[in-house]
């Protein structure tokens, strides 16, 4: 490498100008993120300005109430066993649309990128964006880029936002959950928080663990339609766990939870992984895991398709709401005790999505 | 201060636990963000927990198409003269929305945020997102807060992203410009930019110059109403400047724009700054600006619209489609000269948004 090959060498980093508004800029959308992203540039008069505009224009939605989320993402490693932050930050804004009974129609895509960022690794985490939007159903329409100069970031955030589609006659929210209705969880917790940790700090558990990162549309939706209205209330236990979850649901709608410690799947891999580093699984997060609160009528139904879905094969019931007005949330232990489950204060895993 | 009050001198600054999705995360929603924005939480069953959703659920919007955009601000400094990086990033994402014609209905906000930054300054700028949306009329429905440890990142960043609404009939776009458009903006150019960089660089001009950031909802509907169908296109010159907007127009819609620089109103103390630096006020960033492409016979009605309201009173009209096919923008000089405009590279002004 010589001074006169400086350009080349610029060429496959990203550069402060790449955020300027600018013919960088310009040529990074439409080289770069169109093409990958699936959407490239319409023949008609107007072209690539349709797509670049400010705003997309969303023509197509199916009647129903409109959807709104949105989440910011800073996972570090960038890159984890089972994913990497380009299928986090879609899937989890997908899934923040689909346990509220939406369908996501249009995702936006927004960067922080930091001066110096491999574009290597920008393009693999777009590839990435790319593919878990299609299998989500959802395309990105609208996205924005921001460069801050080296120091300025840790290599790369990604915000995105989601709008998707409630069909009429869904309801759900911690207000409509009664004494009775059934806890059910679409699978093993604790995936995603032990793969990124072993990521992050290079430990080797006896089994790779990876994680369940995964858009959870089509389960959420199969729930609903085996549970109907007897379905309540949905949430991914992303950050603080399968704990969390509860411990809000139980805050929020005054209600007493009861879950079975022995009934909630934890891989091996996982449990031996909580252990080591001290952690309990109840706090780890998930980005590929529902829970349902379902009437106890229409809990059978709706185990049935969790089950027959891929993403939910190993579901389980695990609880039941005990009560009304105590606002907690009572772990029957392995060893035959009672333990209540708190809100975890928040220090346990940072940076983890 | 001795070892003993750390916790009260923990308190005033964000720890990485208020990112954590447990307990610290929630008292900082709830008693931060919520009253801030002016929701607070509903008496009802479910309460704060509706509000605390992965996802809002947006009931009352007026028939029309949807309209979406995302944005990202890592603006440096935070606070400059005349705004700050919450004012910026509501009025940012409205006027995204009011370029295509949308009246924004809904907010999201997402921080990202850096361990040890301060409470004091996080307050401050919550109290300008609130307020700049009330401004707005586009209330804050949904969002995120992540922390990342020192070092990590500068500061604080935030996303916006905005749900709107077009009215029916209204469709603007690049390719709907025509030769003999009229070329309207709505004021002085390049004062954000020359805002920040004081603010940035502690340089004194000889006048305070102020951002000119507002949301601009209300000026393009004014636009929209005076001009009806003969309003074809319209955005708001942020990075990269008037130069950037009407390049990427040019070639968009694939049409000569000649514009007459003596006719671009631009402040004293801006063109003091801008010949100091070097810079043209041309690629420097606005915030608060529009400009709108209108047929000619409609022209009129638009202008007079954009003078009537208090963003617009200095708006003029400085060009016109001269032509089909070249996809260039002609200046025609102070001097009597004629030159090209072209899209900056990008390099210009970092983080200035």
């Amino acid at each position: 490498m010589t001074a006169t090959s400086s350009s080349a060498a610029r060429d496959d980093r990203i550069l402060l100008a790449h955020g300027g508004g600018g013919e960088l800029m310009r040529e990074l959308i439409r080289h770069e993120i169109l093409p990958t992203l699936g959407g490239g540039c319409p023949p008609e008069p107007g072209g690539c300005g349709a797509i670049l505009a400010d705003s997309a224009v969303l023509s197509d939605l199916p009647p129903g109430q409109i959807a709104f989320t949105t989440d910011s993402y800073v996972v570090k490693p960038l890159f984890f066993p089972g994913g990497d932050i380009g299928r986090l930050a879609v899937s989890g804004t997908v899934n923040d649309l689909a346990v509220v009974g939406a369908s996501a129609r249009a995702l936006s895509l927004s960067f922080i990128l930091e001066e110096g960022f491999p574009l290597a690794d920008f393009r693999r985490v777009l590839a990435s964006v790319g593919e878990t939007a299609r299998e989500a159903g959802a395309p990105v329409v609208t996205g924005d880029v921001k460069v801050v100069e080296r120091g300025g970031a840790d290599g790369l955030f990604i915000n995105t936002a989601g709008v998707g589609v409630v069909p009429e006659g869904v309801l759900l929210g911690a207000g409509r959950v009664e004494p009775g209705d059934a806890v059910l969880l679409s699978g093993p917790i604790g995936n995603h928080g032990v793969a990124v940790l072993s990521a992050r700090q290079g430990i080797a558990f006896e089994t790779t663990v990876e994680s369940d990162v995964a858009p959870l549309g089509e389960l959420a939706e199969a729930v609903l339609t085996a549970g109907g209205a007897g379905v309540h209330w949905m949430r991914d236990p992303t950050r603080g766990g399968l704990a969390a979850s509860l411990a809000e649901l139980a805050e929020d709608g005054g209600v007493e939870l009861t879950v079975v410690e022995s009934r909630i799947p934890v891989l091996a891999g996982v449990r031996a992984a909580c252990e080591l580093l001290g952690l309990d699984p109840l706090v780890v997060a998930n980005e590929g895991k529902l829970v349902a609160l379902v009437s106890a009528d229409a809990a059978e139904a709706a185990l049935s398709a969790l089950k027959r879905h891929r993403l939910g094969a190993q579901a389980a019931l695990i609880g039941y709401v005990s009560g009304r007005g105590q606002g907690r949330v009572v772990l029957q232990t392995r060893a035959g005790g009672r333990r209540l489950v708190e809100l975890p204060y928040g220090e346990e895993l940072p940076r983890i999505c």
